[in-house]
């Protein structure tokens, strides 16, 4: 274990990635597109035969292998760790009360967007070429919503308070539990060549998937102020008698622990670990201004979220672009995923609660970006097998790909724009 | 790639130091302590024939391998990246001007820290066994401080500005240098069987060594100021011309890529990545407090340092306790190791500016931790190979690691007593 190259590795990428991202700002765009940019650059460009990868002794493992060295596994980590402290950070902002306080509406939102991308989807590679198998995983994969980069445009915006960011919040909740259960159906349609399709099991699958997200918010509405108003009372106690302030349990560090905890459960029952994140952080919204622990856990997120961002542009391969006939895919592909889940997203914030049209615009571009989620439908897809060949063809895997990662390059400059217009107000600088 | 797994790993290690770090603490003991025993307990319990290691998928390699599974990599990714942004952390509580002021008696310090343990390290091994190379290579193991544990406890008690602290980190940064001179002469004399000791080569690694540490310590006392100075020009023109503040670089985000940046290099002369992260936290001292940089960067390390301390427990070996004669090594090493280096500091402190005897026993009770710098010398001893035999047994390999972590454990609550009974009136608290 070489700490030199670990270290030069660490740096490298991350001075890149933080060049990209400024010289974006500059441009007025979300720095982050330029940290996933520099990542499609590093992953694509090849100088006498050797990449910067190579030098970085990186290696991007095939969709779905375990086989990645040392240092793509700590890389990998970072860009995780990164979108979960993220993701942790938005539900620290995110008080259970004004959850459920747009409850309907994130439920439209969420049904109407998982609902239009997926028969869209379906229907075009159904029409184009037929294949029952690729045109679910092709639909499932538009469903995903990877809420990681609308949070970081409205984080860095500072608007997590506005209602149009709260449903999006909510919806992308919703979103990952139905997309889940999407999955899960299409999985199991695939598998079922041989053993039959299993219903049972999509039912405990879903089951307990709902079970641990309302188990969560009713665990942060009915448990959670009565263990705070102990603790004072506790800590009152204490002081009344020694006339000391006691050294309690150190939040920062209780909150990354609960964050990992719930995290890691939510990816074992097969939901994202986001989602497990944010759920934490929300058991912590009520007070983590107190401690401090919402500045701190951002602090973690300056740190690491930028080796997420690189991570999805490094899982691009622009050598996928080999055919017209690929070109042509990609194209539509992309147009359909914009356009459905903004029709989709809209529209649900229309029905749900008659919300105008610049809040409706915002909430269906918020919820475009399919980022890592779509990519890991599809490298499913790529690995299931059916009578010998894979459920998606290689080559609508490549597709997907880039139709997620330009979903999320598309995505935050748009929204940036339509938040500047709606709260015009409270871009106090003079130049905007 | 399981995300799954990475996420149990990394919950149940942090959770297992914090719980450790609380238990010693509410002893009063220093809470590092605890969570290298924790370290300790985890590679060395084994259940039914499974240790917790295995349930985690962590492989620890064998000392100088590479082949650790990307588990042990994130780890000790973790582990390593903590202690450069502790050391870090202390650089940027130390100006420049205060480490020069010290700098006469920091050599003292660490001239005989570095003399003393070597002549009674190397007489030891002479005496008793008589092989030439061991002698070497104890005596350089024994020549070693880790200031990582030191500047823990010292941050802890919030006294990195007392004079004592200040030598003692001035005394760590040149014993590295002079730790790596011996380490280079030593390897050099062992190395040279067939082909003759390069002396030239020493001399290119001596003067390398010196002088980056130099070159950095005189671009923070003549350059920065200016730069600084420069920049605050810059801003207020800026704001005088357009009437606005201008987004500016991130201080923060600046701090940890000049961080990684000195620490491989460090690490690339063959310094102490660690050294290379005190020089660039130097750098930012003057200007840290005003952009919060300090108390970002503390964040970071509340997160990561503990993985550190674990894994120095890790690294013990509880079964080389296997004969009589390796445990008697062992207690003879161990009680050589703490005097050695309490009285060639404690010495060196008097000698250097005529301190009185409670800050003597503080300096040389700070210096005497080893820690990894002390594990790495013995893991380098052990692959040398001179007549087709290492330069140093197994068995001493073993001895110097448990040494190693033992001086860690044992100066600690040590150097917390000296500190407290010298600075009582800093410890408001009636009931110390």
């Amino acid at each position: 274990m070489e700490l030199l190259s670990i270290l030069l590795m660490l740096l490298v990428l991350f001075a890149l990635a933080r060049i990209g991202n400024r010289l974006f700002e500059l441009f007025g765009m979300p720095g982050l597109i330029g940290e996933i940019i520099v990542g499609i650059i590093i992953a694509n460009v090849v100088i006498d035969g050797t990449s910067l990868l190579t030098i970085l002794d990186v290696t991007i493992p095939e969709p779905g292998s375990d086989d990645a060295g040392p240092t793509y596994s700590i890389l990998y980590t970072f860009a995780e760790l990164g979108v979960i402290f993220l993701l942790f950070s938005v539900g620290l902002e995110t008080k259970v009360g004004t959850l459920l306080s747009v409850g309907r509406t994130a439920m439209f939102v969420a049904g109407l967007g998982v609902l239009v991308p997926f028969v869209l989807g379906f229907a075009f590679i159904m029409a184009q070429e037929g294949e029952f198998n690729h045109a679910m995983f092709l639909g499932a994969a538009m469903v995903a919503t990877s809420v990681g980069i609308t949070a970081r445009v409205i984080k860095d915006m500072h608007l997590m308070e506005k209602r149009e960011s709260r449903i999006i919040v909510g919806a992308a909740v919703i979103d990952d539990v139905l997309g889940m259960i999407v999955l899960a159906i299409v999985k199991g349609i695939a598998d079922s060549g041989d053993s039959g399709f299993e219903i049972l099991d999509l039912v405990i699958i879903i089951i307990e998937a709902c079970a641990f997200v309302l188990a969560i918010i009713a665990f942060a509405k009915y448990c959670v102020p009565r263990i705070h108003a102990w603790r004072q009372k506790q800590v009152e106690e204490y002081t009344e008698k020694t006339g000391k302030v006691p050294r309690g349990i150190n939040d920062f560090i209780l909150g990354i622990i609960v964050c990992l905890a719930l995290a890691a459960f939510a990816e074992y029952i097969g939901l994202a670990a986001i989602i497990g994140a944010f759920l934490a952080g929300m058991l912590f919204a009520d007070h983590a201004w107190e401690t401090g622990m919402d500045k701190k856990v951002d602090t973690l997120t300056t740190f690491l979220i930028s080796f997420f961002f690189l991570n999805v542009g490094l899982q691009v391969d622009l050598s996928a672009f080999t055919t017209v006939d690929i070109a042509i895919d990609v194209v539509v592909i992309l147009v359909l995923a914009l356009i459905s889940k903004f029709i989709g997203c809209g529209l649900g914030a229309r029905l749900g609660e008659k919300m105008d049209g610049d809040s409706c615009k915002i909430i269906g571009v918020g919820m475009v970006p399919r980022g890592e989620v779509g990519i890991i439908v599809a490298s499913i897809g790529l690995h299931i097998m059916v009578d010998g060949e894979s459920a998606l063809s290689p080559e609508l895997y490549s597709v997907i790909v880039i139709m997620a990662v330009a979903t999320t390059i598309i995505a935050p400059p748009i929204l940036t724009k339509f938040f500047r217009k709606k709260y015009a107000d409270d871009f106090a600088d003079p130049s905007e």
